[in-house]
């Protein structure tokens, strides 16, 4: 099957790519030219979702049968800053890939990354939270989301093949320090690396997070690709519940170095959900999708990916 | 109370304000300079609601208590060959006045006016809606509306006051014949004014509605203004279901003219639902609110106004 992925150079659409050639697929991403580096695999086309005559050109032109739009304003704390920008590439982007979709290549099927932000805050008895919680978003990027699957119901009901996932959180080599896991994983290899005070600084440890990695959760976009229903709505999630203090833990036990541990406002989120995780039950039923990687075996990646990087020159970064 | 209506000078906003002066409170309409002409009730302001500079001097000099949010771009047929514009309004300008109300008017309690046409399309089984039924819009009016509710969800998550509210179809005086009932009974009235050959044009005589008057539906935004929860979305629906057929029955059967229906293609909208009605069951445990006015009276009414147009110049109109 040939598929487009946009936001290709991200860290999920890098490793969707991956995962897309190693299944006999024919990968292309594509995503802005001043990115963040061309990936190491599939074909690459320069593209900003955000003008949809571009996307109906790179669509009319590679007739995808799958279409994953990964594209998107990442950073939920960027996004509350310029909640236009972050509208105009996740819902305005959204849009026009869609719009371009049933103009240019309207037998695709189009897989939306939406996000698990887009629940906002549950309650302790709605856990783990299941695709048919009403969606109360708390967060700039999490009403872009939310918009824009709005936008995918749309497209939809005119006739196009759109499969929605909301993924809860993803953690993986390649991740940026924005997020939780490398943040952490960056500091200790600094530790070890003697580049850093062995001081390791904390957000909200207390949190109890879905952390699935990305590697299982590319597996699952290409399971819903070819087998999600129409129009349906999938959460993508390990089925488990961490908390950030056993992540922590976990993390400090797969290193030598000794670490102090201190709490750093900086890193607090600004809306907090004390305990999230979501049901993995629906997309395992209609695709047999389930996580397989641990998260032992997840952090000691990610911890090798910084300890490759902490340990040559910094120019190499 | 101080209460400000957006789209003051509209069908539901007319009888809102009405309805505010008559309970005692003060009422306040804003809405296009260019609209609809001056409502007979309360003070005026003129508003764009696309603009949160001119939201925020308003609802600062304001300060109301309550601000009922229903300026809009109302039909949905048009939504669809204009969707920037109607995102532009019902999204872009709900964000303006909440963005406003955090900045200037915090303490203001914001009752958003969405719309069942959020739901899309429901099944059989799905009936009568709930509010937790999932979202599916399937007009592009429908994605702006629940797109409004999703930045009413992170306005509520910062600390406003916010209630937002799903009416079904509102019926009765003074609508536009957009709408069916108003298009039926303006026929009608033209035909026993010797103005129109005896055929009456319809659309899908098959489809069933929840059919609100208006005057109850404002009822229903009152009740929710004073006593709805905090961040909680509520149906506004009459709790009955109508087939479009039996509406024009009772309408013909008020009426002495002998009357020929034909079916007008042009009348069908683009996405049909069979059957769609909502259930009233949480706005009447919240508040107490509950329909009054029965489906002949209001198809009185409106018949009544649209013969005091039709049988006076046409230049009055």
């Amino acid at each position: 099957m040939r598929a487009l992925v946009t936001g290709g150079a991200g860290f999920a659409g890098r490793h969707l790519l991956a995962a897309l050639e190693r299944a006999g697929h024919e990968a292309v991403g594509a995503g802005l030219p001043d990115g963040h580096g061309r990936p190491e695999h599939g074909a690459w086309h320069d593209l900003d979702v955000r003008s949809e005559p571009a996307c109906r050109a790179l669509l009319g032109e590679l007739q995808p049968g799958w279409v994953f739009h990964l594209a998107g304003f990442a950073h939920v704390g960027r996004a509350e800053a310029d909640p236009q920008a972050c509208l105009a590439v996740n819902f305005g982007g959204t849009r026009a890939v869609l719009e371009a979709c049933l103009a240019a290549a309207p037998r695709a099927r189009v897989v939306l990354v939406s996000s698990a932000e887009v629940y906002g805050r549950v309650k302790p008895d709605e856990l783990p939270v299941t695709e048919s919680q009403p969606l109360r978003p708390a967060t700039a990027y999490a009403v872009s989301k939310a918009a824009a699957e709005m936008a995918g119901h749309h497209a939809a009901a005119r006739g196009l093949s759109v499969v929605i996932l909301r993924p809860f959180n993803h953690i993986g080599p390649g991740q940026s320090e924005d997020f939780v896991a490398s943040a952490f994983a960056r500091q200790v290899a600094r530790i070890e690396a003697g580049r850093q005070e062995p001081v390791l600084r904390v957000g909200n440890l207390a949190a109890v997070r879905d952390l699935l990695d990305v590697r299982d959760a590319v597996q699952g976009y290409l399971r819903a690709a070819e087998a999600g229903r129409d129009g349906a709505v999938y959460n993508v999630t390990s089925g488990d519940a961490v908390a950030v203090k056993d992540l922590l833990d976990t993390l400090l036990s797969l290193s030598e170095a000794r670490v102090s541990v201190q709490p750093d406002p900086a890193r607090m989120r600004p809306v907090d959900v004390p305990v999230f995780h979501g049901s993995p039950e629906r997309l395992l039923a209609d695709t047999g999708f389930r996580a397989r990687l641990d998260l032992r075996r997840t952090l000691s990646d990610v911890l090798d990916y910084w300890r490759a990087r902490e340990t040559t020159s910094v120019e190499r970064r």
